[in-house]
This record gives structure tokens, sequence and C-alpha cells, in this order.
């Protein structure tokens, strides 16, 4: 049995809940650790089809000693909806659950991000655990205390900010991961190493050449907990999303648009941000903030990822428009977008016209020269 | 038309969300005072079927400047569910609704803890203001930022706690109230002086034996203030319940397991609050907590405001005790209790035996001899 390493621990120090990010290997079958780690006497772990059966008996051995009960849902966005919040409610309400209890969310963002919402909510907040299994969870989606459900209409419109009391990261769990996913979550990678630029920008750029795996274990704890304190620091300054924490949105307006597009089936989330991170550089480009070096470096690393980042052609581009009428980012009924400056970092604009947002859409279909 | 009389102003002082209690009349036909205590240029009303006849219109042309949508709710208990949250959850998406919207909640608890939790998780919180038009609502449910809707097995079991920016209290709207409802609302004024004791107890006593009315708008003006001023002084002290609030829930054990039992049909919430307070007392005089004394002045109270307070003789008691282990005070599979000690003042018990739950619960059913 692997030993447990803890090679990080990143500290979210929010005045009303300071939590641990622990980054590591073997914690899944350290039940010791496991155990010490949940106070109370009943525990739900919620988990997917895909993950369950690798993972799920391992971490209920650690709650041997407790009520421990278990709710599976189907994988895949499209199920991080009413129905599975419903689903988990009605297991708390029958298995008597009380407000003491702790919800463990064992999976991916839509796992996390729908458990930490079942935990917001059941009776008006318990306690919950994010153990996130994908790359994409473990370096955004299970920090930071959003949690959400999607609307038909839209990604994430049904949720709240609410804190988990601890996260767990296990990198031996992305050995199961499908390639797909692993480069999904090197989107979200991405995402940081571009709002943040300067060493981590270079470091991730290298990596990316030289065709970063699953196997790579140390260079991997290296970016998640890069990513993680990046979060860390923008979710203590800024928890609810004032202001400063919209800057993670890079590439989301897109994203969130194309996904709720194509109602949650034709990309995974980290695949649609991709797209959209290149539409933002784009955007960024054709309004003078960035060069033309820095939009080709930018295509390189998603190309290098092995991510889409064109619009495929038969995307109806004023539907795609009309889906972003819902960003959160909206105010004063007026569209705001995270842009890049020269040299990278992010800032957010409300002054692109629906001309440039018309245009960069165009430019940035499949087959369409982009120069 | 009547002029805006405001005749206190309560201060919720929480850190992170201070806000004011107006009690007052005339507030309602006030479209100046109303327009300007919104900011945003979206506003979503949601009242129910009895209310929005008579003040809807009204309200409304408060902000004939900018966007103003409603949704109408059925009138009851038994619609603060799922269904009516995706009604409103809906119509704010569909009518594009952004974060910087303002949800306004028009009628009493259940509109109330429906649009509260509704602005708590629709883009992961957006503004809302209480407009409370029952005295339950006003005295109590408007106050304090606990918001929910009810399970089927339970009441409410799925919420947060997510405070308004704005409480507006209209006296007026009183007398539109069924003499009903204006009763319920007596048995969470009774539970506030029972908790403090002392001169308001003392206040509120004399008021109930002169037959207080609707018509003393001077006396219902003081009443609400000083049930606005306790709920306030002990939401500062313990905002999520984690100890000294869960005092507020005296009489609320037996009271939340009355409604679910009955399906939320029988009794309104004040009526099943007014037989808990009874059971409360009768409990804490078993236990040698109050004397005799005491409980026959808490019967009597409850008899001059025209409540019920024994429990029917159809009423399956083991069904009723059953439903209390969904109660939200279950600390470590526990039942705790609030109960009365002399001289009259609220404290939670968590040392009472199944024994004395039942012999209280078969003492205060109807008929039998409570001495």
């Amino acid at each position: 049995m692997a030993k447990n390493n803890i090679s990080y621990r990143i500290d979210v120090d929010l005045p009303s809940a300071a939590y641990p990010v622990f980054i590591g290997d073997g914690s899944l079958n350290d039940k010791d650790f496991l155990g010490r780690q949940v106070r109370s006497k009943q525990v739900l772990i919620v988990s997917n089809a895909r993950i369950a059966p690798l993972y799920l008996d391992t971490l209920k051995k650690a709650f041997a000693d407790r009520q421990c009960d278990t709710v599976i849902l189907a994988d895949g966005e499209r199920y991080k909806n009413q129905q599975s919040l419903t689903l988990i409610y009605d297991t708390l309400v029958s298995k008597r659950h009380h407000r003491d209890t702790t919800l463990i969310a064992l999976g991916g963002g839509v796992v996390g991000d729908i458990t930490g919402f079942a935990a917001a909510t059941y009776q008006r907040g318990v306690a919950f655990i994010q153990i996130p299994t994908t790359l994409l969870a473990q370096v955004d989606a299970s920090v930071g205390g959003k949690t959400a459900i999607n609307h038909p209409l839209g990604k994430n419109l049904i949720g709240c900010f609410y804190q988990p009391q601890l996260v767990i990261i296990d990198t031996d769990t992305l050995h199961s991961l499908p390639q797909r996913e692993f480069k999904a979550g090197l989107a979200e990678v991405i995402k940081y190493a571009l709002i943040v630029g300067g060493d981590f920008l270079k470091q991730l750029t290298t990596f990316l050449q030289q065709n970063l795996s699953v196997d790579d274990k140390t260079k991997l704890q290296y970016l998640i907990a890069e990513c993680c304190k990046i979060k860390a620091d923008f979710v203590v300054k800024d928890e609810k999303e004032q202001g400063l924490r919209a800057l993670l949105n890079l590439g989301h307006t897109f994203g969130h648009a194309l996904e709720a597009l194509s109602h949650y089936k034709r990309w995974l989330h980290g695949e649609a941000v991709a797209i959209g991170l290149y539409c933002a550089a784009l955007m960024s480009e054709r309004l003078g903030y960035i060069n033309a070096a820095l939009l080709e470096h930018i295509e390189c690393m998603l190309d290098h990822a092995g991510l889409p980042y064109k619009i495929p052609g038969d995307i109806d581009l004023i539907q795609l428009r009309d889906m972003m009428s819902l960003d959160k980012k909206i105010k004063d009924n007026v569209l705001r977008f995270v842009l890049l400056k020269d040299p990278c970092h992010a800032f957010i604009s409300s002054e692109v016209s629906e001309k440039i947002l018309y245009q960069t859409l165009i430019d940035a279909v499949e087959g369409e020269r982009n120069d």
C-alpha cells in the first residue's frame, strides 16, 4: 500500500472559514489520516459511476466506525442538475443526517460543485470535504467555495459561495483519469499561467513542450500547488467575487456559453475553457492589448496540451452570443470580459463592443485565417 | 394617501451585512421612499395569490423606471417547496436577471423564506428586500436571514443563512390579514416574551388581557419593534445558530413536527408553534424548571390570544415523536429541547429522556388532565 506523502499544504486563510489544501499521493489509502479529518458521527460520500468503482470502497474503510452513506451520480456535466441535487437531499433526509453530518465529494468538478451546494443548503449548511479526482478539480474547482448546479439555460446559475472544511488532493487518482480529461484539466492550468504570467507561465510552457503526462508526479504536484496558491490568494482577497476574483473567469464567458449551447454534451468543461481562452486572447490581440507573438504563444500552449481551441464551423455564432446574456459578470446590463494585457496578466473590461465581440467569434472559427 | 411614518428603526449590525428594519405605516404607498431603497436596474417581486391583489400594483409603481417582473405563488406553507422555487429561478433566468438584480418578498413567512432562498442561490447570491405583510413575518421571519423551503419529510430542511439588505414593515398591511393569521402571529410574540421574560412579558400579558386587536397600531408597532430588537440581538451574537440563537426555537421542535405530520395543511405555522410553546412549558414544569403558576400563566396567554395549544386527540404521538428525528438542533444523534426556567427565560437541554418526552406529549393532548 502506498505511503501517504503530503508534498504541499496550502492554507486558504478566510477570516470566516480557514481551511487547508493537502496535495500529495497515497492519501486515499491512509484510513487513519482520513478518519482523523472527519469529526462527525455521520458521513455521506457523493461520487459518480466512473469514480465510485475505483475508490469508494477504500474511502469507506476510513469511516467504518460511524454511519457512512453514499450517493452515486451519473457521470457528466449534464447531471449537475436539480434531479441529482434532489437525490442527495432525499438520501440525507431518509438516512436522517443531522446538522453535524459531513458530506464528502469524491470525484471531479461536477461532484464537487453539486456536493458543495447540497452541503451549503442542507439544514442551512453542514460540513463538507473535497476529494477531487480529476486534474481540473484539483487545480481549480475544489478550492474556493464556488458551489452550483446548472440551469437548463445556463451553467452554474444556481449556487452559493460555501467553503469546504478541507481539500485532499491525491495525485494517484490521476492515473485512472481518461487522457481526454487530463488534457481538459490542463486548460485551467494554462488559465492560471496566463492570469499571473511570469515564471509560472515560463515553467508551464516548458512542461507542455516536454509533453507533460500523468506520470510526471513531481511536475504535476508543483503545478497543482501553484494553481491552488493563486486561487487561494484571489479567494482570500475577494471571496464573493465582488471584483478581483472575476479575473479567474478568463475564457469562461465564451466557455460557459459553448457548454450551455451544446447542452453540456459536446465538450468537457476544460475543453470549452480552452476555446474560451483562445477567444479571450484573440479579442485582447484585436483590441491591441497583447501582441501577435503572445497570441501565438497561447495557441502553441493549447496545441501542445492537445486541446481544441477553435470554434467549430457548425456553431451558430448568434446563438452563442445570445447564450452570453446570462453571464454572471454582467453589470448594469453590460457584458464584461476578462482580457489579457502585455506582459501576460488579466484585467476586466466592460468596453467591448458588439462588433468586436462578433469579429472575435468569427475569427475564432475553425478554418478561418486568424492573422 | 397615508403618509409614510417610520416609528422605529432597528439595526441588525452584522459585521458582514448590516441592515435596517423600518417599522411604521404608510410605507407601501410611498413610492419615492421605496424607489430610493433599491439601487438595481432590475427588480423581481415575489408575492402570493392573496397578497398580490392587495398591494402589488402599489408596490410596482415605485419601480416604474426600471425592469420590474413578478412571480405570484399559491398561498400556504405547503407551497414553500421546490416547485415554487423553480418557478422563481425560471422567471429570473427567462427575464435575464443579472447578479445585480434585487428580489423583493411581498407577503408572509412563506414568501419571505422562499424568496430569500432564491436570492441566496441565484447566481450565487443577489440582493433581496423583505416586505412582510403578516404579523408572524413582521415579528419573526423577516429578520435574521433564515431562508428555506420545506422537504416533503421536514420543515425548512433545505435552506441557507442569507441576510436581506433591508426589511420594511408597514403595519397598515395587517388590516387585510385574516383574524386567524393575526392570532398565529401572536404565538411568535408570546415566544419572544417567554424567552426574555421581564417587562416585555408583563406588557404583552396586559395587552392580551385587553384583547389586543389589529387596530391597536401603537401597541402593535411597539410589540413588533421589541421582537425585532430581541431577534437582532440574538442574530448578531450567533448568526449561523451555533449556540445561543437556537433558543429562538422555543416551541418549534414540537411545532415543526406537527406541521410536517399534517403535511403543512392543518395548522398555520404560528398555531403549531402555540401548541409547541405549551408542550415546552409543560415539559419544563414536569422537569421542575418552572412552577405550576408560570405554566398556567402561559396557558392563559395562549388562550387570551385565541390560539390552540393542546395536541388534538387524533394525533398519533409515536408518529409525532418520529417526525422530531429530523430536527435541526439534533447533535451527536441526541434531540435537544429549548426549555424554560423560573423566572421566565429559555435554555437548551440535551438531557430530556424519551419517557419524559412521551409523558409530555400524552399530557398535552386535548381532554387530558394536565395537573
